[in-house]
């Protein structure tokens, strides 16, 4: 997002919003705003949050240019003194997030914006746009990479993604998800995240036949000698050119890195068996057999169950477009607001749709874990001003089922809350890990899940539970505002 | 694009491809590739072509800066020789495309490049991900505008968008479908579109109490008086308090502008007959009620056959990511290669897949209209020499369904090429129209079809052929090949 001007990258109504404020005066009155999701993507049972560093550098860089100013006034909409307002706009407040890689619930606040009303409002949008872009590429990397069962997963959509910054941030989500590399060499360079690729078809198709294409390749890249064997038949020529040539580099001693086969079309299950066997006949038995073709995490793990023989996933088009869910429902709702003497009023929105009620107050996220598997037992949602005492019992249920309790000994847990300040008084108190050290954060993440959270079909359900105090302001409000 | 340095913006294997190419020396060997897609995305009968523009602007801007130079030096990749003939790229071919808004259909090349490969090949990717994009939007946006009936329907989705430019992009490509409007400001700035809203659930819960706040949006923004109505109670609070300020409005004189409501919870089909009915009955038949909710086509569709009383539609996130089909398959292939005496030869891929065999050679579409109803009759992918003559009768049979011959008599027909020169010797020498006029252009096209091809499921389908020529080259070419 740096040197990127995207004060405007937001809906028309946050402006008409401010606008309101600003004229009502109340403008500088302090708000909370939660950004939080409802359910995850795809199924699974966590999502992986990213995208921090992004959000981070935009709220650093919001401010309205000269052009922004000029087609805001030409839309005739906004009043003189508004228009003044937004000319010194910066944002002053006060963000906590959860840091990136992080494994989170439906419902927990993975950012909480503590702003004057006007500023807060104006974040809503883009901060939307970017937390839930990443997050969704980055748990459906977490779902790819765990169907392949620790076989490398290379990112390779970008032709495929909604833009150019889908492919580029989406590859670095992808990267924090777990994959070891991507194709797109804009996200390498961003993020200093390993890049991978050998040639396409073009490359074969333009020498007068495959046997000159890959000998060609084999001569140039000795190194990471991975011929693609089906621009004609794979297993009529493609392979058996393969083969060939790496007779032809070995004979020349010149087989001393890696070298394969990638198969990007047909049966991937019976081509990979049936190329094993081809070169393990001649001799190259370890040689990579890679695979690329419209690949997901449940092609992945039919493939593993059916004992194809690959052991290098390239996934494309669904991973960077989260083909079966492509939008993370994130959500950015008002949770608290100043009244006259300083004091945070809880605030609420019901709906006609149970799932949309918000939970009110100033909140932070606590994260249980059991002390002898280091584990996830439970999160639980509270207040602010809320403690856990590790030495004292704890009773947990799940919000979703208040009679499904679970009752940790003294001793036998501990805590660590997941809310970390990121920004405080408009000034950046937080400094954004390497992409390369989020994804081995997100690794260790993942760890504190059993399998059974991990797995990609009805997986078990981490629960995730409201303080009693929380709890019942909730009720209250609610109970007062139904009377509205 | 302007003014973003995206020349990484590219698979890792285009740039070792092109060094293949750079060391064999064969690099300025000129070629031919066609970009174009297979399949209609969401299940459509066609789609709607988009991105020319974005497309443009990458092609003009293509260089490597000192910092990209720098990056593929650090890869430890590329020759010394490569990277200065990097330092000095710039396209230098001729593009082909067919215009923005166009309606358009699988197999015909959207795009023909022709240049020396080493700069054919770094096109590739970045073309793919703008092309495949912003068609996939547009294409998704028609279906909306379709299911919507002539009723406005407005873009809404950026928060959901896959990062920063799918929303932006993506609203510019909705507005080419059909859309009326967008909610994201940038999108309105950068391709004067109109830009729309009003406020959301934050505006209601920051007052202590609906009413009050509904009286102050009327209060500021009289001319565009739309209520959201859900925040609490939609029928027994939302909607009564709405009637009770639109009341005020008129006794004050102020009932000038556009005034309503938005639904954007609950059962959208009920609630807005009841709000109609409470509407009418204070006498505000006439209100806009707009609605909101996880829309899409197929649901807009069920909301009208139910009798909703919905005359504006705002749709998100299902537009915006293409929710059902998230990518368009579109591809880039090679389709012919000058030889040394500087003649093109036409090159086919194979594949075990057969809806992944090429077309070869150089190529041109010709659309075939129905000189009464001015209707598409069908499409023709001839060889770039083919003409047709209209004062001769002609045959046109569908490539899926050779059986199925169509014979169009003398006089009866009129024929357009789709293809038109964007660059020429590296120059461009096409405009891109405003995006308001692509969208009318792309009304128009939708206009040449019947309505049973904009049929949102299973489509009547327009037949496209390739001519006899294209045909004969294709079977010879898999003949020579099948034995290689």
């Amino acid at each position: 997002m740096k040197g990127r001007n995207l004060a405007l990258l937001t809906d028309l109504y946050e402006l008409t919003m401010m606008q309101g404020y600003f004229t009502t005066g109340a403008y500088n009155k302090k708000v909370v705003f939660d950004l939080f999701y409802r359910k995850n993507p795809s199924g699974n049972g966590y999502a992986i949050v990213a995208g921090l560093a992004q959000a981070i550098e935009y709220v650093q860089g919001l401010h309205f240019t000269k052009d922004d100013i000029n087609y805001l006034v030409s839309l005739n909409m906004f009043t003189e003194g508004f228009i003044e307002f937004l000319k010194d706009f910066r944002f002053t407040g006060e963000i906590y997030a959860i840091p990136e890689g992080t494994v989170v619930f439906p419902y927990e606040p993975l950012m909480r914006v503590t702003a004057p009303i006007i500023e807060a409002q104006l974040l809503e949008t883009a901060l939307l746009n970017i937390i839930n872009h990443q997050s969704l590429i980055a748990t459906k990397a977490s779902r790819v990479v765990w169907a392949a069962e620790g076989d490398p997963v290379m990112e390779f959509g970008l032709r495929r993604a909604q833009g150019p910054d889908a492919g580029t941030l989406g590859a670095r989500a992808a990267v924090i998800g777990g994959c070891c590399g991507t194709s797109n060499v804009l996200t390498g360079k961003l993020f200093d995240v390993p890049v991978k690729g050998t040639h396409a078809h073009s490359w074969v198709m333009s020498f007068p036949n495959e046997i000159t294409a890959f000998r060609e390749y084999a001569r140039q890249f000795p190194d990471n000698c991975l011929l693609l064997v089906d621009t004609y038949n794979t297993l009529e020529s493609g392979v058996p050119n393969a083969i060939k040539v790496f007779q032809e580099m070995k004979a020349a001693g010149k087989l001393t890195g890696k070298y394969g086969i990638r198969l990007d079309s047909g049966d991937l299950a019976y081509l990979s068996k049936c190329a094993k066997i081809m070169m393990e006949e001649a001799g190259f038995g370890n040689a990579i057999i890679s695979a690329s073709s419209d690949l997901d995490e449940n092609l992945i793990a039919s493939l593993k169950s059916q004992g194809a023989k690959i052991n290098l996933w390239g996934v494309g088009t669904k991973l960077i477009t989260s083909d079966d869910c492509p939008a993370f429902g994130g959500v950015y709702k008002l949770a608290a607001e100043e009244d006259d003497n300083g004091n945070f009023i809880p605030k609420i929105k019901l709906s006609n749709n149970p799932e949309k009620v918000t939970n009110p107050g100033i909140k932070k996220v606590f994260r249980i874990y059991d002390k002898k598997t280091k584990k996830i037992k439970a999160d639980l949602i509270a207040l602010k001003e809320e403690t856990i005492d590790e030495n004292q019992g704890l009773t947990i249920c799940d919000n979703n089922a208040k009679w499904r309790k679970m009752h940790l000994s003294p001793g036998t847990y501990y805590v660590k809350e997941l809310l970390v300040p990121i920004f405080v008084d408009g000034e950046l108190v937080y400094q954004s890990p390497k992409t390369m050290d989020i994804q081995a954060f997100c690794s260790k993440e993942k760890n504190s899940l059993w399998g059974e959270h991990l797995r990609l079909k009805n997986p078990h359900i981490v629960p995730v539970d409201l303080s009693e105090k929380l709890s019942q302001l909730k009720n209250r409000l609610i109970d007062e505002m139904s009377f509205h």
